[in-house]
């Protein structure tokens, strides 16, 4: 990829276009907006640790909750994270499902699919990244096993993880959890990510994940997985964590490189908040089809996104597609490298 | 397009997936999660009157703006309108173009393009909805004039016109405006949008946007103009303005049909403030790349979207690029259809 082809100065920068590989989208560089990169902080950092909140998310409210899936440990009224189902789900697993590829003028389907919730800890003031890198691990170990459960089902095509943390982000609980939506199709940002990773495929012979990991991009690395800011990242200080061993799926992932991965995630999420005054974020976990051609193994990358919400989306956004970010990747990624986080 | 294929019933409805023919994206109708269609109101509603606030944009204080590009009446102390360019551009129009043709492996080039605000009005506290369906049309027609100026520099292949409606819409400024950003790439939605009607029309030989006027989505019409909610909107609330008659481009509107144009959006913008509590808002104008070539003029179709911001994106919209919408379009349809507006 062309990320040696820019400077690394930040002052007085000409705005410029990057286009994405992964998903062949441009996107504007406009320093010209911004104060220095470094002074990026949310307005409106995250405050959820309010302990007199009722939360029905706390250990011991669980009769207040929709049924629960598992919780790790099994059977245990002591236990460290739920898989719950969703108490007002954006899809329903009651549903017949109309299968779309049966008719191809089909304009609608019926609503199929399983929303579930992530309990990632029993305690209402302790966020993820206060968890151990084992911790992280064992929640990242709860989304593998409900998705191969959801697998099953030959009509769910993809599940996205994803996390909103903070109210502006999209949070409805302050309760640590994230969210898994099984969906009876593939979403559209999935199928141009695929398309466009086979693009560079066809033309390269190589993964361009892969070819992604080196340069002034990067952040930190653990043993499997490097952090980095995207060469054309649509959103300021937005923080990829990418395997270094190629993998279409992360569900592929053992118990050994989830542990690992959750030190480098615990990392990146205490970067960005000693870095950016705690702000609001999501993240979400980019992975492969569940019923993929073995053709599409070669070329497809599973990674996680991070994504601080420190400025919002308005009418050109929303119009284009295309996004106008305030800070070169190369120096975001300068910024979180420099992070002292204390021990 | 399917919409006779959905019911019509409000309540207790399940979820459905339907397929946008425009954009080729799926989103998820999910009435679980919400309130009646006609109980949603803004929780933050615009509030932009404040006459004691400093403002550039105000007439008398032309000298603290960026340079005009024009005003109307032309020479006139006493404007109705300016165009001027934006002072903290995205894009610079003094860079030297390259052309990302000239090089297919080229993932930069330089933030080459045109950025300027179109001040709808002398008056601070004069808010687009309250400009009579004349100067609304004098509104589009400078539009017009400043998009046939920057298509003479073969270099723009796209001009986004778009406003931003209070703070929380990303709006910088209280001071009634739109904003044109004229682009030397085809942004991505737009590259989607053309592929997914030259789809349709290769299949059905009609246009997606003038088969989709009829039904239980509509809410008003005027001479030229339909107002309705698409099959599979995004956003709960998103009205679109369609030309009844084939039309690719915006800009070859005349000034009749931009009075008429006028009159249909300030019914539009007047329904919406009085039914969602005077909400922050997007609108945009999805238009043909400049340079079309003939057969794109068959199947593209201009038209105005407008978003109302009643609900924010979280990690699982910015994942897929798949939308959950809370309302039903036949029922944000029959909700808009039925405000009274007071003459």
């Amino acid at each position: 990829m062309a990320s040696s082809s820019s400077s690394s100065s930040s002052e007085h920068r000409n705005p410029e276009l990057r286009k994405d590989a992964v998903s062949n989208r441009w996107v504007i560089f406009s320093p010209a907006r911004a104060k220095r990169p470094s002074d990026f902080k949310s307005k409106s950092p995250t405050d959820s640790s309010n302990p007199n909140q009722h939360c029905p998310f706390c250990i011991g409210h669980e009769h207040e909750c929709a049924p629960e899936i598992f919780r790790v440990p099994p059977d245990n009224p002591d236990w460290k994270l739920r898989v719950i189902q969703n108490l007002y789900p954006a899809l329903s697993r009651d549903l017949q499902l109309q299968d779309p590829s049966a008719n191809a003028s089909a304009w609608a389907l019926a609503g199929f699919g399983f929303h579930d919730v992530v309990i990632e800890t029993p305690v209402h003031s302790v966020q993820l990244s206060d968890l151990s890198p084992d911790e992280i691990g064992e929640v990242f170990i709860a989304y593998i096993k409900r998705i191969k459960q959801v697998a099953s089902h030959q009509a769910i095509k993809y599940v996205q993880v994803f996390k909103n943390h903070g109210a502006s982000a999209g949070a409805s609980m302050s309760h640590s959890h994230s969210q898994m939506l099984a969906l009876p199709i593939i979403p559209p940002n999935v199928s141009a990510r695929l398309e466009s990773m086979k693009d560079y495929f066809d033309q390269t012979g190589k993964c361009c994940i892969c070819e992604s990991q080196s340069g002034n991009l990067l952040i930190n690395s653990s043993s499997y997985f490097v952090s980095l800011v995207p060469f054309a990242a649509s959103f300021p200080f937005e923080i990829w964590i990418v395997p270094k061993y190629h993998s279409a799926h992360f569900h592929e992932l053992d118990a050994e490189k989830a542990v690992d991965l959750g030190g480098l995630l615990k990392l990146m999420l205490r970067k960005m908040s000693l870095q950016l005054n705690n702000p609001p974020f999501n993240f979400m976990i980019h992975t492969s089809p569940l019923h993929s051609n073995g053709s599409e193994l070669a070329y497809t990358h599973w990674y996680i996104q991070i994504v601080p919400q420190l400025i919002g989306l308005a009418g050109f956004e929303i119009g284009t597609g295309c996004y106008i970010n305030p800070v070169f990747p190369e120096d975001a990624a300068k910024v979180l490298r420099e992070v002292n986080v204390p021990e």
